[in-house]
């Protein structure tokens, strides 16, 4: 089955916040990465997917788990410029390392583009060894998104993946909650 | 006692958006007004504030209350302008008429500084004489602010105000989750 | 329209808790009464109703609202017996009064039936001259619920009524938390 | 380590429902299986104990976990007895199996005791090869309870159980919302 696993696209970074040294997918190898991609004024993403992103990374140990905020703008371009970011970040006590994904040719900028993202929020999930191990637009239960995590934390570091236990199924809240690029009806999984 | 109420001060408004004509308080005697002043960047606001007032609209008649915005931006002035507040709007869907709160020689915003808000968000409800009657900073329970706007509704359009029944206290929460003017330490009413 | 409000019929009970001595609708003329009806083994009694019965308590002053809860059983009977009752009280740290209602001749209880409540949670108010004036059954928001107090308490001690500003309707989500007497689909407003 | 790690002592049951045939730890080897045990009058097993473990009951495969609920009655004896509970599963559409924990000697039933529980709710996890491996008194946040059943889930049947990632931490909450042993003063996590 491994051999369907890739790695993961290089996150395409316009500039970072909240880092002294910017981050690298290839430099966080042996740790898993949670990666939180987000707008500013998306309403799902400020309710749920930034506390929940926020919750992993005081739940877990650094040592395991790398949390990382990507600002993926695909709609309101100049409503939400790097400088308002910054702000936002401060007044939401936002304090994990956040990239400003790189503008791309049209609407999408480009990490969001390389993974295939349907819009916000949407959170990836890389394995120790730097592989894309899961993806899902919208909301994620608590409950399962902690199964997913150990699952990857468990593995030893070679090939082979661990079978998921837990189900893991697209909310049907997220529809409402999340903001799809356009022409993407439904929120999914991977 | 009604000798000490006074005439809400006018709004002094940069740029009015959701609306065609321009509301002013003269115009709206003969209703109960309810302002909502907030900051796109404020947590306390998005979480609660907002959605209360845009249930306050939902559920009194027109021809009884009007719900009115008030962007009133004290700080990160170039991460909030009108632009990004339009976007925001729309992502929330909120419908009912924003004032841009016009810039002050200060920090603070003319309307904010006329009120003596100490923050963010404050809910301020004006009765059908056009007098200031009750301003909250931080989060106000919805029990209170229905018997509250109701207690406004139920007075003749005459200058003997009622006595409020309910026991409008500050609430605790609203420290942690409103944005005070610096200097301010908590939440209170006025 | 005066002509159609009807004195609240009496409660009928078989016992009283939380009380020294035991209060009458006819005794508490003068003041707005809010009865909450409800089975500690109903869910949207536990979760919601009776919550909001206590902030109600809470909020406003005895001088001008009395909350009462009517504990009226129309299922598992054996298994919410009065001793039952006394130890959930307890333990949920309701402090109003509560009226256990007594045994009808079928499965519904005298006061239940009386008022001809469709299941629980059911919220009657009741106004100064004793008549009632509302029923819900299901769940009532706390801004429509809060307004609907104050009318009552704004209104004179006379026989006119005020009209009521606050749209209230039925929610949609009380069919699924409250308890339905058998052969009622909705929740709704009398 | 593994010496530490001691076979869960068995289920003392006077009765078993929502099963046909009644289970034991014996028999569930292989299994992870999480023990909720609660209260139908603790009010905080009815509003987060028991949604969580109806959560755990529905996310992860039964041919991984297996959640069993324990009601563990050590106060309000008389008002809390089988048929009542029967009744409080029914209404709160809990269908995964429950025991009803032997009457000790003391006001302690037999299963509470062995396990040194501290009061309800208590969630115990045990592993595949029958060893109790964890046990919280209150609050256990989602993210936390799925990455320690992932974990489980994780082990290959054999005794070298995985380090834990998730710092598990009890909840300051819990003090509040649980039902503690007389004696003991706070929530915790052995």
């Amino acid at each position: 089955m491994s051999v369907h696993l890739q790695t993961a696209p290089p996150l395409e970074v316009a500039q970072w916040l909240n880092v002294t040294e910017p981050p690298s997918l290839d430099r966080l190898r042996g740790k898993v990465v949670m990666i939180e991609a987000f707008q500013m004024l998306c309403p799902g993403c400020v309710s749920h997917g930034l506390p929940q992103a926020a919750q992993v990374w005081k739940t877990f140990s650094g040592d395991d788990v790398q949390v990382l905020g990507l600002h993926s703008v695909f709609e309101h371009h100049d409503a939400q410029p790097p400088r308002a970011l910054e702000a936002f970040l401060y007044e939401y006590r936002i304090g994990f390392p956040v990239a400003v994904d790189a503008p791309g040719d049209g609407a999408l900028p480009k990490t969001m583009a390389a993974y295939g993202m349907q819009g916000t929020p949407t959170l990836v999930l890389i394995d120790r060894l730097g592989r894309k191990r899961s993806q899902h637009f919208g909301r994620v239960p608590d409950l399962v998104l902690g199964a997913e995590i150990m699952a990857l934390i468990a593995e030893a570091q070679d090939t082979t993946p661990m079978a998921e236990a837990a189900e893991t199924r697209p909310s049907s809240e997220c529809g409402d909650a999340g903001c799809s690029v356009s022409g993407t009806k439904t929120a999914g999984t991977v």
